[in-house]
Order: C-alpha cells, then structure tokens, then sequence
C-alpha cells in the first residue's frame, strides 16, 4: 500500500521490556533506538517512565523508568532523522513529578496505558503532559473487554476533557479478530475528533499483523510493532512486516534487519515468545496471557492438555 | 463463529511431510490420523500418492506413495467416526494407475495439485478419479502468480470439463492479503458453480489464519489446516486455530492438544517451521520459499542482511 500519511511506531524496548523487567543493555538500546532512526521510523519508544514510588527499582532494569540523562546518553551523536522519541507511563504507576519541560528533554511523545477503571488518573496526567509541552497519548489496555458503553463514555471522556494528539486502541490480550477491529476503529473515528487514532495487537491467535492491516484499510493514523514480535507471550505484530508491506520511500528495511540479526535473534536462547497453544487458547477467551506466561515457565510447558483442563475448570 | 457446513482438512502428514521428505514413522501416523478422527475434524490427509515413476522411493518416505496396504494397516481398527480420508496427487507426478476403485479403498477423497499450466493434466486425472468414485478437488497451486485471465480459463475450464467435488485455491508463498483473498473468493464464486471452493494458505507474512478467517467469512467451504502450522518454510494455518475458532459441537479440540504435545512439539528438535524473515521477504515478493528453505539450511541462515541482498539483486 502507499503510505498516505500513516506512522509506525516501535516498541521494541518498551514492550519487548515485558520479557526481561527491562533489563536490555545500553548497547542494545543504543543500537535498536540506531536502526529505528535509520530506518526512518516515525517513533521509537524506548521504555516506561513509571515511577519509583509503584514500581520498585531493585525488580527492574532502567528502561522501566528512563531517566533523562540515560536517555541524553542513548541519543548522544546518533543521527536520529525525523524519527521521534516516545516513553510510556502506566496511568496507576506514575507521578506527574517524573517529567521534565519538553525543551530539557530527548522525549517528544508520551503514551498512558490505562484500563477504562484509571481514565480520570490518565486524563490528570495528560492535562500535566500536554502542559509541559509534549505530545501525548492515551492506551486504552484490554480494550476487547471493555463493554460498549463504558468505552464511549471512556472516549467521550478523552474528547472533552484532554488535548491528547492520539487515542490507542490495545488489544493487550490478543483477542480481536479482524471485524472486530473494525467496528471498533468506526466507534473510536465517530467519537474522537481530530486525534490521531493508533492500535497495537498481540499474536496470541497469529492475527496482530492482520488486525494491523485491518486497521491501516480502516483509517487508524499510527500503527505499533517490535523488532521481529518481540514481546510478552505470544508477543506483537513485527515492525518488519509493517514497514515491509508499506512500501513507502521514506522507510527502509535494512537497518531493521540489521539489528534484529545482532540484537534480537541473540536473545532467543533466554527470552522466550511467540505463537504457542497456552497464548492461544487464553487470548481466544479473551484474558490476559497471565496464567499462560507463567505456565511456560514451568516443566509443565508442554503438557498442553493440562493447560487446557486448568484453564477450562477455572 | 457458527459452523453452518463449514468444513475442515487437516493436511499435517501431507504437507509437513514436506519438511521430512514424507518421512514420518507408523506411530506418528496413527497418532495423528486418531486425533482428527477423534476431533471430529471432516477430513484427514494422510500424504502424497505420487507415481514412483515420478519420485523415487529412495528419496522419500511411505506417505509419498501411500500404498492401500499401509493405509489399512493405519486406519485398522481406529474408530473414524465421521472422518473422511484424503491423498493428495501431484497433477504433473501422478499416474492413473495408482488407483484402485474407492470400494477397495479406505480412500475417499483425491486433491489434485496443479499448477496452472498442468491443468490439462489435472482435468484427465480428475476423470479417472471420479470414474473410480471418489470425491475429487483440483487444488490451483501458486495461484498469487497466475494473471486473472489465465485464472479465469482455468475455472472455466473445472466448470465445464470436470465432474470434482472441489476447487481449491491455494496460496503456496504466503503472498495473498485478505483484500486479496475476497476478490478470489469472489471470482471463484462467479465462475464455479456447485462445487466446494477450499483454501489453503501458507504463514509466510502471519496471514494463514486471518486469511482463512477472511475466506470462511466470504463464503469458503472447506478450510486447510496443519497441526501447529507444521508445514515447509513458515508454516500453514494451525488446524487448532480453525478447530478453537469455530464454536462447534462437532469438534472437540483435546485430542489434537494431546497430540500436538506427544507427536509435533517434539519435532521441533529436528524440524524448524515458523515465521522467519527469509520466508517474509519471499513470500511478501509473490516468489516460491524455496531459496529460503535453502538459506535456513545453512550457517549463514540469521545473516539477514545477506538474504536480503542476495534476493535483491536476483
């Protein structure tokens, strides 16, 4: 397809971060934050900044908090084109103290994953982003749970109360299926005026570069991905295949495959993700992967009738 | 979704016999032909019945040829319920002479594989077939390169020449998106009049099961499966997925979890299948996955960078 005006966003570190507690090595960031930027991405999300109050700082890797001179010091001299710099927040688990003037800071975007229960807790922090001078979005998480009529209210809430540049749709179970998708990217366009509207879809039924592409024909504006599906559980739809399918002059796929050789692939022999029944069945019950990411830690992995029996009962 | 006479085929042993030169033992069979039975799932493939004329039997196992004999000996006294068997002939490897009537058979369905340039054969090969009484499909292989016209001869060709049950489009790179899957849907439809139309689809870019999805949504038949996607290259559509998608009494998902884990997870050690960016790349360029077969084979394989020059040059 031509690209008319749509963005890509990768996640790589942010949500990849899911996997390891954040715990990447300066030179992986470094290298993926290079690639994103050579590959002419439109943002690069290089981690959470939650704050140190909710999430303790001895469970997790620095990209769970992103300080502002670790970040000075992954963007130092690299030539970053026109790609943007994007951080996420947690509605529950972050403090409006945690973000500086846009101006003294690499960050262009930040994003609020939120579940429709915390909106009032996103809406705050977005009025304290946006008045710092960044650009802002709202996540609305386990969106494929959410009942109709809490999700316009939700919707009707962000209309009138924020000035947030985007609303995302998260499919963080991995639930939706295509029509789905598209019903919700009609209710999100009937309610949201003038915002970008974003989506990011979990694999566990294989259908998150679907979903992707399901969107991109149905008017969503942004689109996320990981370098090669990195993520939690089943993980997420490949920036690859994004940027591979949209075959515009301003993206490039080398630097993308460059670094998912050197960064990525390596992490395989500790990092498990990807397509597996445990994923599957729990995202077609629409839940979170929860109960299926700790099962694949154990020796039990592959007794997937048990899996099935446990989950069945419960 | 519903089953409204919505129908599937498990093709584990015959296309994943494609990984391991239809190499897979007695017991593997068994297991597997059980569990489809056991399902509830419509048909089963149990491989190729090639001409050893064609292939030669050093190259290949038992399920290349499927001699009668071998296939009593699986069937034997396993309850098939309503379980019907397939075998697949290669339109251009095939003989009429390896076929006996259908009531010496445990056979009940023949797909022919064909190229669109072998269709002469594949109609003359229906013929005898059909004459033998078996249910009978031409499968159109590659059908993402033939051009409309040439597709369209074909189909009138099936209509107007052949008494086969079925039609099936096959998409043997992994190059089809679902916008493109409806419009051959639709040409099927048009240009096929009472026969079954079936879909197979290969995982090259992860679109196997949104493709079917899409498919059963706009008025596909029959639907093809293997066993966790296990399949040459990237994989087919995962016959669980189908199974779990499509809310039926009739099917019943434990026993292919049961043998997924005891018979497929533990090829893994020696068979790769699955997403991979070799097989991407190829399958978004519309071209066979051979060279990255090859290219996996090698030590070269998470050189991606090579790959990707390598096919940009050829």
């Amino acid at each position: 397809m031509e690209n008319k005006g749509l963005k890509i966003l990768d996640c790589t570190l942010r949500d990849g971060g899911l996997t390891n507690a954040s715990r990447f090595s300066i030179e992986t960031v470094r290298a993926i934050y290079g690639a994103c930027c050579a590959a002419g991405l439109d943002y690069v999300e290089l981690g959470y900044r939650n704050s140190k109050k909710f999430d303790n700082p001895d469970d997790f890797g620095p990209w769970r908090f992103c300080e502002e001179a670790l970040l000075q010091d992954v963007v130092a001299d690299q030539n970053k084109g026109h790609t943007k710099i994007s951080l996420m927040q947690d509605a529950h688990r972050a403090s409006s103290n945690d973000i500086l003037p846009r101006d003294e800071s690499v960050v262009d975007l930040i994003r609020i994953a939120s579940y429709v229960r915390d909106l009032d807790k996103a809406v705050n922090l977005s009025k304290h982003i946006k008045s710092m001078g960044y650009e802002c979005s709202i996540n609305i998480m386990a969106i494929s749970t959410e009942p109709p009529q809490d999700l316009i209210s939700a919707l009707h809430k962000i209309q009138s109360e924020t000035q947030v540049d985007m609303v995302y749709i998260v499919d963080s179970y991995g639930a939706l299926y295509p029509n789905e998708v598209t019903e919700l990217l009609k209710l999100f366009r009937e309610k949201v005026k003038d915002k970008c509207i974003g989506v990011h879809f979990h694999n566990s039924q294989q259908l998150a570069f679907a979903n992707s592409l399901e969107s991109m024909n149905n008017g969503a504006d942004i689109v996320d991905g990981t370098l090669f599906g990195l993520g939690r559980g089943s993980g997420n739809c490949p920036t690859e295949l994004l940027l591979n399918y949209i075959k515009s002059q301003s993206y490039n796929i080398e630097p993308l495959l460059e670094v998912i050789q050197s960064e990525i692939l390596p992490t395989r022999d500790h990092i498990h993700w990807g397509y597996h029944i445990p994923y599957m069945l729990l995202g077609s019950q629409n839940v979170h992967p929860k109960e299926a990411m700790d099962w694949m830690q154990g020796e039990q992995r592959d007794n997937l009738l048990a899996f099935y029996n446990k989950i069945k009962k419960s």
